[in-house]
C-alpha cells in the first residue's frame, strides 16, 4: 500500500505535469484523478481542492529555489560574481530537476486565492532582492559595473532564467550546467566581442554551442 | 453611434485589461460585457466567442511587434549591435504602448485552440529567429562575441524583454527609452566592471538609475 506522503507526492507530480501541459484553469480534479487512475472521491481523501494542490506545488517550488540559492548568496567569503554564477547554476538546476513543479510555480501561481497569492508575491520579491543584493555587493566591491541598475538588472536576469522553464528539454543539446555557464557569461560579459581578447578560430572550438 | 470598428477596439481593449488582471480562463464574456456596460447578447453581435476576442488581441499584438521590429532587423546598412539596440527599444515600446494587449499576448496565447496556438507559435519562432539572425550577423561581422550561443542568447534576451510586460508601470521611475537603454547595455556589455574604463564618481551621476 502506498503511504499518504508518497501518494501526495504522486498527486502533486501528476497535477503539475497537467498544469504545465494545459494550464491550471483548464485542468479539473477529475482530470488529475483520471491521470492517476483513481476515483475523484479518493483524490479528495488526500487534497481539499484543486487550489490546495496548486498551493502545495507552488510552496514546494519556492522552498526548493530558496534552499538552493540562499546559502550561496549568503556566503560572503566568495566574490559577488562567483556567487552570482553559482546562484544562476543553482536556479537552473532547480528548474531542470523538476520541470513540472517549477513551471507550475512560475506560470500558475496567479490562480491562487488572493491571500496565498500575496504570500507567494512576497517570497518572489525576497528572492529577487537576493539577486539584487549580490549585484549591489559586486558594485560596492568594485567587481561589477557601477552604472548598472541593480533592480532592473536583477529582474531582467530572473526573467531570462525563468524562461528556461519554457524551453528546456532533458533531451536537448545543452545540459543544465552548460546552460548555466552560458547565462553566466552572457550576464557578466554581454554579447559584444571584446577588443584585446583572442578567440579560438571556429575549427578550434569557437562554434556556437549547438 | 459608435462604429463597428471602434466598438470592436473597445471590446478588445476592455477584454485585454481583464485578461491581464485576472487571466483569460477566469474572465467570462459576461465580465467583458459588464465592464463595457452592455448586455452579453449585444457583445455577441460583435464577437463570436471569448476565444475569438483573444485571437484578435493576440494577432494584433503579433502584428505590432512585427511591424516595429522587422524593418530595423532588415536594414543592413546599420551594424548588428546598432540594430539590436533599436530592436530592443522597439520591442519595449510596443509593450509600453499597449500593456494590456502585449500582456494578453504573452501570457494568454496558450489558451487559444490548438490550430491558432500553432499559428502563434510559428510567428513567435519567426520573431525569435530575427533576433538570433542579428546576433549571427554580428558574429560574422566581428562585432559580437563568437563564443556566444546565438539561439540561447536570443531566447534569454526575449524572455528578459517580455518580462518588462509584467513589471512596467507608466507611472514608474524609468521611461520606456531608459529601460531600453539599460537592456541594451546589459545585453551588449554585461554586468562586470570593465578594467580600463573610467566611471564617474557616484556624485557625478554614477548612481544606479532609480
Amino acid at each position: 500500500m502506498v503511504s499518504d506522503v508518497s501518494r501526495r507526492q504522486q498527486i502533486e507530480s501528476t497535477a503539475s505535469a497537467l498544469f504545465r501541459e494545459r494550464g491550471y484553469a483548464a485542468t479539473s480534479v477529475r482530470d488529475i484523478a483520471r491521470a492517476l487512475d483513481i476515483q475523484g472521491a479518493s483524490l479528495y481523501a488526500h487534497v481539499a481542492s484543486k487550489e490546495d494542490v496548486l498551493w502545495s506545488i507552488v510552496s514546494r517550488a519556492a522552498d526548493r529555489f530558496d534552499a538552493a540559492v540562499t546559502p550561496i548568496a549568503r556566503d560572503r567569503t566568495l566574490p559577488a560574481s562567483v556567487r552570482l554564477a553559482r546562484m544562476i547554476t543553482a536556479h537552473i538546476g532547480v528548474i531542470a530537476d523538476d520541470l513540472g513543479n517549477a513551471s507550475s510555480f512560475l506560470q500558475e501561481w496567479r490562480f491562487l486565492s488572493a491571500d496565498r497569492r500575496a504570500q507567494v508575491a512576497a517570497r518572489r520579491d525576497g528572492y529577487e532582492a537576493m539577486f539584487r543584493g549580490i549585484l549591489e555587493e559586486g558594485i560596492a566591491a568594485g567587481e561589477l559595473d557601477p552604472l548598472m541598475d541593480a533592480r532592473l538588472d536583477a529582474r531582467a536576469l530572473l526573467s531570462a532564467l525563468n524562461g528556461v522553464a519554457g524551453w528546456y528539454r532533458p533531451t536537448g543539446a545543452l545540459t543544465p550546467a552548460q546552460i548555466a555557464d552560458r547565462f553566466t557569461s552572457l550576464s557578466l560579459d554581454g554579447l559584444r566581442r571584446r577588443p584585446g581578447l583572442s578567440y579560438p578560430a571556429p575549427d578550434e572550438g569557437g562554434r556556437t554551442l549547438r
